[in-house]
């Protein structure tokens, strides 16, 4: 059985992992035969946004790794605990927490940088040349941790397919129900809710990348 | 197009709405062809848990409206502002913050009380005999809302099952992939998390629930 590492960032769409595609990962994972483990970095999120008014909640602070233990109900790991000899591979779902968590492409775009924890969670998969899955937003960081020339999409979304070049990546347009492989790098993405209308769409983006990433794990 | 409402009470298994069966059955019902709408009521959480420690934390409060929004991606409604016109059935998932927000059968046990918000807005669907499904440990609210002798299902757990009766239910044993109907009172139930081992299985037992729902809607 192979078993793939998820990695969260939070717990909603504006300030943590995007909750439908993280289900979703989970899902697909499930029942393509594979098992997973949640993982999330023990630090504070950017900020807290009330999903019901869209607005920041300026008084709370949350942190990464307990708000990803929702999605996970109960059963998550800090990205300190990884053995990454148990992980054939990774998958990252999107949503803003990682924009805004993971790095810091929310705020800085082009000029963003991988938050430290993450940076060497991640590193180590991409050192063992392991595949990793990239969904929705969360392909801005493989210019910054692949390097130049890496290929992948956030979609059609004409500004941050810019910035993911600005940052040395070679972006590939791509519809919500397509995903882009970089076989060099060993390394998929899918647009999910960068392009999803709803949630069936993005149940059958997350399919294919998750087959994707189980053919080369 | 039939039109399904969802009724969510936060954001995480333990203290909210069970995250994967909240976006399965938004899932199962975009698959099916129905449209959906999340609502919630706009009163505080019973308590807020931290999920990776699994413990209380005790200086948060936590609104049910707001965090279930995470769920729906900000589009979700008070269940002040029902419609029932707009209409066809209403769904609802479970996890602890149906037994702890929605009423309080984890306090109360058998003599639970259903929130009064709540009780309003299930009760107009039951007033107007629209089909209601039940999923998990939502059911315990059965018997307090339909009165005498509603059939539904917690699934095979003896405790719950026995308070399930002893508020007037007929609680009826039912495996993980099993959809009790109770066609008098136009209401389903199926366990999901109450058995389920895995995603899978609660992906399983909610689309047989939401099928069921739709036939009857």
């Amino acid at each position: 059985m192979k078993k793939i590492a998820v990695l969260l960032s939070g717990c909603g769409v504006f300030d943590g992992s995007e909750i439908h595609e993280a289900v979703l990962t989970l899902l697909a994972l499930a029942k393509a035969g594979a098992s997973y483990q949640c993982f999330a970095p023990d630090i504070d999120q950017l900020h807290v946004i009330n999903h019901a008014a869209g607005a920041v909640a300026q008084a709370e602070t949350r942190n990464v790794l307990v708000e990803s233990a929702r999605i996970a109900r109960g059963d998550i790991k800090a990205t300190t605990e990884l053995d990454l000899s148990e992980f054939d591979g990774l998958v990252i779902p999107g949503g803003f927490g990682a924009a805004k968590n993971l790095c810091d492409f929310a705020v800085n775009g082009a000029a963003a940088q991988v938050a430290p924890l993450v940076a060497e969670f991640i590193g180590q998969f991409i050192a063992a040349k392991k595949v990793v899955g990239f969904i929705c937003i969360s392909p801005v960081m493989m210019p910054l941790l692949y390097g130049a020339g890496v290929k992948g999409t956030i979609g059609t979304d004409a500004d941050t397919a810019a910035a993911f070049n600005a940052m040395g990546g070679d972006h590939q347009a791509a519809q919500v129900d397509e995903v882009i492989v970089d076989a060099e790098h060993n390394v998929v993405s899918t647009p999910a809710y960068m392009l999803a209308g709803n949630i069936v769409e993005v149940h059958n983006g997350i399919e294919k990348l998750v087959t994707k990433v189980l053919e080369r794990a």
